[in-house]
């Protein structure tokens, strides 16, 4: 790939896949497995792990956003080319979907598998706690704006060098530890539109939920982030160039 | 914002929210839930990564507290202004309570929903094993003098540059992994304050405990650590000026 | 050891000895102990922990592979010597068998234990949640494929320095998390070679696959990781090229 | 403390303490909560952690050895100075007892609290799964071997700058993973006599093996690390005086 939005999507498309069929593979795979299952908590480290991981593979290639909200979250802070927007988002959904897709013909080699909701993201009837539309859209509007207020911080010039992805990546765990009996942890658009292709029915209906939640408090968590972190960004490369 | 203050108040209140919403979130809502629950493992590492997260995202801005017994801990060490001690233990407990009303309105969102402790601190009768006093009082103690003895030695000039997030935040972990049993594990008075106002009863009044041993033990460590590091830091100082 | 070579075998030799002792051991031991075991998720971290401890111990010795497939990755990503990738398959099956070796000695010194499968890989009966064959080779296929993403990724040039140990560790802890269930994981023809030889029989039969399916996955992520990569490595070179 | 001996015998006192209360500490209080105990992985994370914190708080005071085994290694290894080895040994061994103690007091404030083993090592019937001697001679002669050959490798020249604790720190967690239900795991003489002493009786009878074994190991390795590092260490500085 000679190109550079080439590379950049493959980067994104290969992180997005990664996330989503690792997540959601964990989730569908391994949570429940009679006795010696991973429960919720070994679902919360693998979504982590699958950003940790892609993070440090990829990051220097496409910023490693491997999430719409995160795109755009980023574009609100200043810190994403406008012209990337609507490509990253189209290959991180593209990547879900074909991700949902492998996990579903291995999943499907078990004998006599039931999908249930093939790790979808839910409200209400369709939240693993049963929690209602309200609890539901404050949490994913919380979460993602944390989410990206961790992303924003640990990668301005104040931070330290290098080390971004791990607290990105456990971010992410720690935010699936707070809220998979809520909504099934969405926080990523793209990772609730691939598995909800599959589950279908109400799962579709719901889908609007994890876009929109996650999508304003990414966009919120930028402008903050902005008001944060652009003076003492600033003040650093004042003091650089002052420096050499 | 465009004074050092405000950002570094700002950056305060955005870590302690995360702190007490992340860890005594992932308690409320996802410890016990059936067969798939999270557990005190899960709590304890949904604690330690609000920290190690949110230290890397604003621990430039403002030192990384989240908690009023690091930040007199650190004050009796002589790492902090005396200017800031006050207004940061203002904005921690601020967080601390507006993120315990978040995680009200989230977790009331489920049918049925009992609150019980709302994940506060206790002794007595209030801790979760039923520890005594005196046995609270020694391990809220001890725990948190460790935790200070950490937060000044990686964060002292001979220690590996730009990791301390990593070894503070699992700190907090392993702290949880050894007492939540005991007292829910506090070593953070604002962390106590926010879910016992809403816990309400007996457990606002066993609050004091959770300001008393807290900050009792980081102000012992504060002097200790002083003790140990501070000829280090000196002799680091001096042999880089002659480098220079 | 004066002699390069000689280090670098002695490197494998080590880091594969540790990764099918600690990982197949823990799986062996301590996975189903009555009410305290550590189940598939404390497996999960065992295996990732071995990789991430030896890559940092030996990893500037001999590249830290640990598996055939990771060195056959490498040297179709054009990273790896071709000289040096069959002496680097043999030791690391001979730690592979060893290894298997000193831990059946170990986990024979309890009274009535049966060996059962000896934490040997499988497909269709001998799968865990009992996959298909193609579900197993497609699993297998695309794990090895995105572990290799993640180290060709994590060690090329726009890479943050020094951190690759850790994201690779944990991409094999988060490789085991989604696929205990389905073949016991193997993403490792040597850590599948070392147990099956003790557990013989149709456990003997089913070990193509795991050099099959790995080595496959392994060697299109080279190609694609080049792909990736090299024009990003080359522009990093020239700009350090024109720096200097 | 003005004097460098001091501060080296402070820091291994307080790591020393923390590891065995935090470890041992884990084990006791939290391994086996009904419904939400922390399991052995839990108790593994512990150990582990203690390790990881301390390494980078108080590892540029003492070298962070905390463990008899480990300052006789590095000694073997000739990286320790002999003249630190029995000092260093002595106050590990106090640091050890008295977090014993500290944990005893605290423990024992629960209502009816049995101390059962107080999480000392044991062989025979004091193994957790009933081990026989030889297979836990063999494993802790083994794990501490590897432990060993991870500190001396990730500290050498060669290995990446400041990364040590977080490789060393998981590798006591990977290794309890594996042997908790062998031994309860020591490979720390230290670790073991604390408890022991308040275990008493057969617990104290068996202390030997867990001073012997681990001693063993860990000198052994550093032999071998000394053949597999040196050449390379000397090959770094010779190269790096070449570029002065």
């Amino acid at each position: 790939m000679k190109n550079d939005m080439q590379r950049r999507l493959a980067a994104e498309f290969i992180g997005t896949f990664w996330l989503v069929f690792g997540g959601c593979g964990s989730a569908v795979v391994s949570a429940a497995f009679p006795h010696l299952g991973i429960g919720f908590l070994g679902v919360a480290f693998a979504f982590g792990l699958t950003v940790l991981s892609m993070a440090y593979a990829v990051g220097h290639i496409s910023g490693g956003h491997f999430n719409p909200a995160v795109t755009l979250g980023l574009w609100s802070a200043g810190r994403c080319a406008g012209k990337h927007v609507g490509p990253y988002i189209v290959v991180q959904v593209i990547g879900a979907i074909l991700a949902s897709s492998a996990l579903w013909i291995i999943a499907s080699g078990k004998p006599d598998w039931l999908p249930a909701g093939f790790a979808s993201n839910g409200y209400g009837d369709l939240s693993p706690g049963h929690y209602s539309l309200g609890a539901c859209l404050l949490a994913e509007f919380l979460l993602t704006f944390f989410f990206l207020m961790i992303i924003i911080g640990t990668t301005s010039k104040g931070a330290a060098v290098g080390f971004a992805g791990i607290p990105i990546g456990f971010a992410l765990t720690l935010i699936h530890l707070i809220s998979i009996p809520i909504t099934n942890t969405s926080v990523n658009p793209a990772r609730s539109t691939g598995p909800a292709l599959f589950a279908g029915g109400e799962y579709l209906g719901q889908l609007w939920l994890f876009w929109v939640a996650p999508i304003a408090g990414a966009m919120v968590a930028g402008a903050v982030g902005r008001m944060l972190h652009d003076p003492v960004d600033a003040a650093i490369e004042a003091s650089r160039a002052t420096a050499t």
